[in-house]
């Protein structure tokens, strides 16, 4: 009997946020979010099960990972487990073609690559939208990473259900996303536990009240290929989203202060002419993300900056899919 | 016949701010604010009227006033004259303490002085809540500068009057603003006007329902000197302020990158147990408010940064006060 898979997933930079929870024992947002897969980036992930294993291991990047890492990942492993009714260890090896410490989460195209090579290697074959809602359960953004390109995932709480689906393919609009590097330190504290403080901020629930306003703005703003309100959207989204950080309790600012100052030249930019916008994760690094037709000039301009450690670059990407699937009962 | 009078006013730091109307045409707040006076900063005043003037002028820091600053102080004194039914051209000269450029505002000292001397000038004797109600017209935050010490602007909207009363002494609270220049530019955009696109925020609104509360903590924490709560809440209010000005339309980003590297560096303070917080206006300038105990260490940090140009001193200070009143009828 043979039970492994390896699949590949990409992780994905939101132009609508999620931040908080609606119910978070089943990983319902408190909001919708829009994001598009970031091409070049990807994680790998190989999954065996066996009955001869003892325990369940998980190497990333070469290293064998143990304690809070590990439990998430048995975690998820328990509900695929519970899923296919089998009850054997798996091994899992994971490794992210991204630099470790370029900030640059991996745990949405992690969990994603997780999801698929996971129930691939257990003989169980999800539909997109069952895998989707499967990979939040690891990292809300996970389920994300599932369709291609550009995807949204809604709240869908009437049903309990919550999945993403692609609103447009990859090669629908030529975005480049370019991450500018300012930090490689690890963050202090990581977004699966900031959001958890989403609801002590005063301004969350406005936030919230106001996404299906904004959701159908950058919806439209893709379909339309409408860059001016995309850039006014994702500006804004990502602004809110840090003013409901900086004003929960306890505070948490993940900005530098060179990504002010990196926010401050792209608005300058915009006035130059340039088809270029930003957007931060829980993070200090800037996502950057100009057209095709200005990228280069954008590039010049970033590299300018003294705090500037490396720049990422990556267009809208496809799907997670299986590289290669071993299972024989 | 003799009309002249000169005052003294201090501008004001706030620890809960005013952003934004719920009336502007009858200059009341969206909410109520807290400050406190701050002494060594003030702006002298002196009108004088006579029926020999052919027009109003204003000398500002000996330079003629033209254009719309003029424009402000003439619709002033219209208001005073029309209280008084005198029609008369005034002189007015104000002289700033602090040098131009500092990115402290001076129309709340300005107008709060202008009010005390203009009303004094004409012979019309005032109570302190009908000059802070009379200053409000001048500039918001000039009826903060009219009582003395802390002091709290309540929004009245029941009676349509609001003014600001004294809710502690100068002498209440020796806390010590550190004013941290980092820019001597004029600022783009003014809060007079920055301040009429605060209902374009998503959060506008949850920031102004949430403002009892602010006030409440806040003058708790000055009547009971506990700084902890006052540092907490003034950092968040802050935060709060700037959030729904970069969530405006258009955004309004008055934070320098140096801004948020002192922020920053005060919140690593904090955790070395200094007593310190900090607050900013509608500029990149860092109000650092510490109490006297630590104050010499904080301004030892603060000299460290190279992007500090000057550091102001200012400690609480009294009420606007007539300096001298040379009516006679």
């Amino acid at each position: 009997m043979v039970m492994k898979a390896t699949a590949l997933a990409h992780p994905n930079i939101a132009f609508v946020k999620y931040w908080g929870f609606r119910d978070e024992h089943d990983r319902i947002p408190a909001n919708g979010s829009i994001s598009m897969n970031i091409g070049c980036l990807s994680t790998k992930t190989a999954v065996e099960y066996s009955q001869s294993f003892k325990e369940d291991r998980f190497v990333l990047n070469g290293e064998a990972v143990t304690g809070r890492g590990l439990f998430r990942v048995q975690q998820f492993l328990n509900r695929i487990r519970q899923m296919a009714q089998k009850a054997v260890f798996a091994y899992v090896e994971s490794e992210n073609n991204f630099p470790v410490g370029t900030g640059v989460a991996s745990s949405a195209s992690g969990f994603a690559a997780l999801a698929l090579a996971g129930t691939a290697a257990l003989g169980l074959a999800l539909s997109e939208d069952q895998l989707s809602s499967l990979a939040r359960f690891g990292s809300g953004s996970a389920c994300r990473s599932i369709p291609g390109g550009f995807v949204e995932w809604q709240t869908e709480a009437r049903t309990g259900k919550s999945f993403a689906h692609s609103i447009a393919p990859a090669n629908h609009w030529k975005l480049v996303d370019c991450i500018v590097v300012l930090s490689e330190d690890h963050k202090s504290v990581g977004s699966e536990d900031g959001m958890r403080t989403a609801g002590t901020s005063p301004l969350q629930q406005a936030r919230v009240m106001d996404s299906e306003r904004r959701l159908d703005l950058c919806r439209t703003a893709i379909l339309t290929r409408d860059f001016d309100t995309l850039a006014k959207v994702t500006e804004l989204d990502s602004n809110m989203m840090h003013a409901v950080m900086m004003t929960s309790e306890p505070p948490l600012f993940y900005w530098h202060p060179q990504s002010l100052e990196i926010m401050k030249a792209v608005k300058e930019w915009q006035k130059d002419g340039l088809e270029v916008t930003y957007t931060l994760d829980a993070g200090p690094n800037v996502h950057v993300i100009a057209t095709q037709t200005d990228v280069g000039e954008v590039l010049v301009r970033l590299n300018q900056f003294p705090a500037v450690i490396d720049i990422l670059k990556g267009v809208p990407a496809g799907p997670a899919r299986l590289l290669s699937s071993g299972y024989q009962a």
